[in-house]
């Protein structure tokens, strides 16, 4: 009689939030989230969302809703070093917030604290009628796969914070998203392999402001001689300062740093620049500590992400990031297998991809706070240290865009087979696939490709198709060859009705054609340009004419060109689920094509299980 | 003991509600808005948002929700003819909705039905706590300037349609949007001229289809040998269809045209291809007809907009905009008369520009309408008639987009003192503000420099500050000339905290400035640079650096060169709260610019009220 779910997600902060709004696109699953607070977070917190991150959120349809809460909008980033004359600061240089070589919709950071973040989800979640079970707390794990339920192995123990209910419940997964001192990791018994916490304290403290200094309304980096600084617009009027404190040894930072001292410390590293408060938000304080944990899962059944794996300085704004697509990544494939499209055992690249990225950031980290916290003597050679750090911040633009993340060959992520471009956004395996403008045939939309598909647990595979004369034999050979009775392409086709509602996936939810013809828009005529196999797809069918020259030829902003294809040769592009591009493909022979896309998925789909499959579908 | 209002509202479709969504946005007006229909409109009529419209919707802060309801987006327009061996139809050519010389931001118009419009405006209003009283219509009104209310001079009687209950209101303003039946004309006794009805009748059916016609998505004309039609998606899969019909001599179009007639002729207009309806929304038919009223007020109390002024043939999709564009010309008059800053006698030019741009669209829907229903003998002669009615379509692009629009010279027009610049889409007085992309300063933000300011009330001073070497003393002289004894500028001027909320307006609601450098934005420091006058506009200085040369050099997309101003001198352009220019002046000695600015201000504003205006700021 024990409640069964698919999952039990354990805290309900931003990465817990974002594991259940995954799931709940992909299918309807049972879903048992609890937290142990009382109440979602209020304010402050984390606040930054990067680019990359804003792209992953709009393809779960939720961008939209944090840009009409009138987030900050970091386009800049300025300088400010202590002046040499001893007194006051001064600025030395701005920078753009990602350099123009970065390939992005959003070039800015996109700032709100975590508890509008919360709300949104939350909003998100009730409507999709999953409601967090509150002051809820996990007390034991134990994996049974022998045992009653060989569906739902994990048993799980809850108890209320105050310690009298509790309640027993099975699932098929458990995800650990309850922060820096996770209970869960606790529970797996994987260590925190930590780096000594620095010496370095710093507090943060939010509210509306009265300010004269000039840019209040930028993000800031202040290095004076009293310490250091960090200024972050909010949206709405409301301004985060990070301000470095000097605390006697052994004062705890929480104790030392009241919002007087805080805001003493403000307007002692900002002289003669003054900051009055009107409001308070939300203040803190905090020690810079690093650690990263040995494992993110023991079994394939428990897993942890985001704080619970990861802790890092909060002022590169990235560790919310880092949580949600942590999140993202784990959500498609426990999806995948559990649609049986997918081997249980890739469930490993979970760790494998995001224990890697996070271990590429804290080394970036490390640095980086360190030399925002080195402090400045007054007088000291102009360069230095401010000019070291302006380099490194610079120099990991790409990185803390989130498009410098690059997950290494696996199953999922391929070698490269073709040789990738020479301009400074290639297409690459283990990237996300780049940003592409191109016309929508069926109704002359520009659209931006790689938002087409929503985030739906669909394998997204882009046909650049070229010049149609002199790919038409190739595509009339893909098709065929993708329909063969081998063709695993085949062994998952339904037969589907294409309906607006169906229009992603008229043959299988598991994968989803699109074709990019280098032509005039006017030119394509779907019904009789393509075979029936691909007219299915009409809604995903779009002309690379938003860049043509006058004459027709392909500029170096086509689509084809940016992704590194001959634009009339054109070439094929598997992208996974999670926008991640997962092999590139040559398209000259049709034939060859479908074996390297069966190739690629024969590797990934379960081995003995076909018929099990093919029961359920 | 009568109720007093502010306004009487008659008629709440998108013309109505959109008088009271632009009120609601400039002050806390007292509005009583009736309608005769118990409910909304649930589903097709109006659908057409031109581009233009859009602008305006979305400087009232509604274009965001309209775009979430996912309408259709018409990006070109397909032409179909009858084929040269009399079976069917064959495409002979595709256009873009609006041609690229016509400078938007919205290239693109938006379908969605007039059940969906009257939903975002009625949300709006109740936010906004008005509600609509409904099953109720006008039986009389009389203006009475002598009698008891001297303020509130119009007696307007109420009555609900069962003629059950009967109330007499109190009102500054009656505005009659009570479409081409208009109650509240009848009641002025002004006459509509109509032209006689033509003998063409169309029919309209909304709905879900399946269809192998492949434009199905995009706008499309066809001109058969069995009559006209023309298909305008809606989004979310829904197709509206115009089908030309042929009724018997004295037969009614709505008795005539059934549902299984309507969708007949639609396929046998667009044979060989089949249109299949999995479901209908809404159908209708019409004579086309065409009236202007000879007066949209004869008082300046009681005023008509919309339908109840000009009726025309639906399909080029203008008669909600030019509804629109009435109430929201008329709107921001009232405003700026009831708060002293506008001469009452203005309220004059609402008639003086609206009627005459109706008859302007009138004059180009005769022809289009007629060209569309001239019948194409099988086998004609294939150049004709169609190619002249895709002349007179791409002809009228610009009127159709709403950007032809052009207001006459008036008071609040003045000729243009500057020579226009040679460019297509050039600033002239009576036409909307060009779109300008620049980067505000005070957060190094891309913004569109059109919509910075909401629509509220404010007159829109741009200052086009070129290089700030050059233009320094100018700008300086002008700040002091503003500020003299007798500047106009001082006597409006009140001093407010400059506050976030307040930004737009810390001199005046009357008036804003704005003041666009042409220098990399990290240049100007706002502090520094500008006279206090205008430094407490910071949420208002601008860089024009997004289309600069590497050199710095202005290219010509630059604003500066858009607006046909020099890059390194400048000018100034006075824009009207609704967008369209009022004058534009040379920057080059500030004190002239000065006296330009006072003369046009002096000429609108009340004449002998001043001391009544002080009073009341």
């Amino acid at each position: 009689m024990t409640d069964c779910y698919d999952i039990v997600v354990v805290g309900a902060g931003p990465v817990g939030l974002m594991l259940s709004a995954c799931l709940l696109r992909l299918g309807p699953y049972k879903i048992k989230h609890i937290d142990q607070r009382p109440f979602p977070t209020k304010t402050g917190r984390a606040a930054g969302i990067q680019a990359r991150t804003l792209d992953v959120l709009q393809n779960l349809d939720l961008k939209h809703t944090i840009m009409s809460d009138n987030p900050g909008q970091i386009y800049e980033v300025a300088f400010w070093n202590a002046s040499n004359d001893g007194r006051g600061i001064r600025r030395t240089g701005t920078a753009k917030t990602y350099p123009d070589y970065i390939d992005t919709r959003h070039p800015f950071s996109t700032i709100l604290h975590q508890g509008r973040i919360e709300k949104i989800f939350l909003d998100d979640l009730r409507k999709r009628g999953l409601d967090i079970q509150r002051t809820s707390t996990i007390a034991g794990v134990r994996n049974e796969p022998c045992g009653e339920y060989p569906e739902h192995p994990l048993v799980v123990d809850l108890v209320s914070v105050n310690g009298r209910e509790r309640s027993t419940v099975r699932t098929k997964y458990l995800f650990g998203a309850d922060g820096a001192r996770s209970r869960v990791r606790h529970l797996l018994g994987v260590p925190m392999l930590s780096k000594d916490s620095t010496m370095h304290v710093w507090s943060v403290i939010d509210g509306v402001v009265k300010s004269d200094f000039p840019d209040i309304q930028i993000k800031s980096t202040v290095h004076s001689s009293k310490g250091s600084a960090m200024i972050i617009p909010h949206g709405n009027n409301v301004v985060r300062i990070y301000a470095q404190m000097f605390p006697g040894k052994g004062q705890e930072p929480l104790t030392f740093a009241t919002v007087p001292k805080i805001q003493q410390a403000v307007n002692e590293i900002l002289a003669p620049y003054k900051v009055e408060w009107d409001e308070v938000e939300w203040h803190s304080a905090y020690r810079i500590g690093q650690g990263l944990v040995s494992r993110y899962t023991l079994d394939e059944r428990v897993f942890i992400g985001g704080d619970a794996c990861h802790t890092h300085s909060p002022k590169a704004g990235q560790g919310m990031n880092y949580g949600f697509l942590d999140a993202h990544n784990l959500a498609w494939k426990l999806h995948l297998v559990e649609s049986g499209f997918l081997q249980r055992s890739l469930l490993k690249t979970y760790e494998g991809e995001r224990k890697l990225v996070a271990a590429k950031l804290l080394e970036f980290d490390a640095t980086y706070a360190n030399l925002f916290s080195s402090r400045q003597p007054a007088g000291a050679n102009k360069g230095t240290p401010n000019s070291e750090f302006v380099h490194v911040y610079k120099q990991n633009s790409f990185l803390t865009s989130g498009y410098g993340v690059e997950y290494p060959v696996n199953s999922l992520t391929w070698p490269t087979e073709t040789s990738p471009s020479p301009n400074p956004t290639p297409l690459r395996t283990g990237h996300s696939f780049p940003t592409a403008t191109v016309t929508r045939v069926i109704d002359a939309r520009p659209v931006h490709l790689e938002q087409e598909i929503p985030f739906n647990g669909s394998y997204r595979i882009y046909i650049f198709a070229g010049k149609p004369a002199t790919t038409s034999k190739a595509i009339l050979d893909l098709a065929d060859n993708l329909q063969a009775k081998s063709s695993i392409f085949r062994r998952y086709q339904r037969n589907i009705d294409i309906s607006y509602e169906g229009r992603h996936n008229p043959h299988s939810p598991f994968f989803t054609f699109s074709l990019v013809f280098h032509a005039p828009r006017s030119t394509i005529e779907i019904q009789e340009c393509l075979p029936d196999y691909f007219a299915c797809y009409r809604y995903h069918v779009y002309a690379d004419d938003r860049e043509m020259s006058q004459g027709g030829e392909a500029t170096e902003r086509s689509a084809h060109v940016k992704m590194g294809f001959d634009a009339d040769k054109g070439g094929i592009v598997v992208v996974r689920p999670d926008g991640y591009v997962g092999c590139v493909l040559d398209l000259s022979k049709g034939i060859t094509s479908a074996s390297a896309l069966n190739r690629y998925f024969e590797a990934i789909v379960p081995g003995n299980e076909h018929d099990a499959v093919a029961a359920r579908l």
